[in-house]
């Protein structure tokens, strides 16, 4: 039986490329995985762990030999690699279906059509897996990354139907469950649910750090803190990138969430009880309803 | 050999008290333990559970018998309960020791005052042991409970040293590291470390819940919204009381973290790269720093 794709190329090998790679030989999707990227010893690795089959560091060569380009780089590297590509590619309808992981759409759809004098290129379909791990690079690569994660495809009405299937199939094939919205709701549902509550832990522990108090404060926090601050850990360049990348979306979510503490904070100066009351109730009862929905999720056997 | 008290009572038999009553126990650190509260099925249950040894529902009582009394209810309640007892041994340099649990101490030195017309009873000893468990409930107690957790206790100067000390040994015996701190220096950490977090992932989740988007929103969060708002599952009543109770100390904590939130903004709405990078970078180092000492703790046994 012949495969959906000849060869797919990984730009960018670390863990979410690497994980795209493993799953995808094992769904048998494609006959060649092609690595692409800057750092050779991250593409020496791929060779060994068995997570490609070859790899060039030479832009041309993949865009000549894959079918499907796959941008697994930080967000601003990924718009940097379409300002590369989209140019040796242009007005092609046959060259090869580019598509991406990166955590923002706005931005990237804003790079394609700059690149592509204001028309947005009908094969380069835009995604995003939600998924991750706190470990990183191409050993920690796994093929069971995304089984019951979702996969946020944001076609746009200029796409290629077929160039759009055929990225759901590839997502398809790796466990993900894919769905589709618009890039404006990816970017505003991501603002809220990620790019937000990593700016708030970043504030919190940055504000913390700087008080007098500092060191006690650390001394005696336990383990609701640690919970609640754990993404402050996250990689500064990457989350720098994404603030800036998701914009207006990340300042629209810091309007409504501080709109929402500044009612809370005149709740608490007045001694309104039965205002703090119902607001934590409300919230208890979404967040209890929330971790209904990821339990089921994992019963499928996410993690 | 002697052990160092006869009789404890513990006011309030759940998660909190029953753990201490167990830890007591094993440690031999007295003859009797003695129940308290207004929920008999409870009471009984601690017997039953080998958690307590005898219960009364008659206050007089427990004053009459016990040579140290342990408020184990939530912070409003463990006022109340002041309210009633100091009445009743205010003068005696004999009477039992009292001491408590409960997460905010400024109230309840207040109420103390209060009740006893202006002057601090000097064998009431306020502390608060940081340490709690997702389970609630005497059935949740266990010994180990307080192993390397951390117990503040905020010693006035009017207390009697002896007091003190005797507080001091039986929270040692749990295997609690215990601190000292001012009334004021304990709210303000609390607030900092526990409340006000409590209130950003209130005000984080009711604020999702009540946007437009609030289904794609909760059904596109992954991991690390789940860690972030685990605490806006917490009990909706504790909390509103501990936010009135704790409230200067909660609101300062608020406007600290507002005004940094709002320097973020700033940043990322003149799309500040360095700005973000250098705060983002900052408190990666202060949250990695966190995560050793709670590691290093953690392998001394704690949970």
């Amino acid at each position: 039986m012949s495969r959906p794709a000849d060869t797919i190329a990984i730009l960018g090998l670390g863990l979410i490329g690497g994980s795209l790679a493993r799953a995808l030989r094992e769904a048998k999707f494609c006959n060649r995985l092609l690595g692409y990227g800057h750092r050779e010893p991250s593409l020496r690795r791929g060779i060994e762990l068995g997570v490609i089959d070859e790899f060039t560091l030479d832009l041309d060569e993949v865009i000549a030999q894959a079918d499907i380009l796959v941008l697994c780089t930080p967000t601003l590297v990924a718009a940097d690699m379409l300002r590369e590509i989209l140019p040796r590619v242009a007005g092609s309808s046959s060259g090869p279906i580019i598509t991406d992981a990166a955590s923002v759409k706005g931005s990237l759809r804003s790079a394609a059509r700059e690149a592509c004098n204001g028309e947005f290129p009908p094969r380069l379909v835009l995604g995003h897996p939600i998924a991750g791990s706190e470990r990183s690079g191409v050993e920690a690569s796994s093929a069971q990354l995304y089984v019951n994660h979702r996969v946020i495809l944001t076609p746009v009405p200029e796409n290629d139907t077929a160039a759009v299937e055929l990225v759901r199939a590839m997502w398809v094939c790796t466990g993900a469950e894919v769905v589709q919205m618009e890039v404006e709701m990816h970017d505003a549902v991501l603002a809220a649910t990620s790019h937000l509550p990593h700016v708030l832990a970043y504030a919190l522990v940055d504000a913390l750090a700087q008080s007098d108090n500092s060191e006690d404060i650390f001394r005696c926090a336990a383990g609701g803190f640690r919970d609640f601050t754990r993404i402050a850990s996250s990689d500064p360049v990457m989350w720098r990138d994404i603030a800036i990348a998701n914009r207006q979306a990340l300042l629209d979510s810091i309007d409504l969430f501080s709109d929402h503490l500044a009612r809370l904070r005149v709740a608490v100066e007045s001694e309104d009880s039965q205002g703090l009351h119902d607001t934590f109730t409300r919230a208890k009862e979404a967040r209890d309803e929330f971790a209904t929905i990821l339990a089921e999720r994992s019963q499928k056997g996410d993690s």
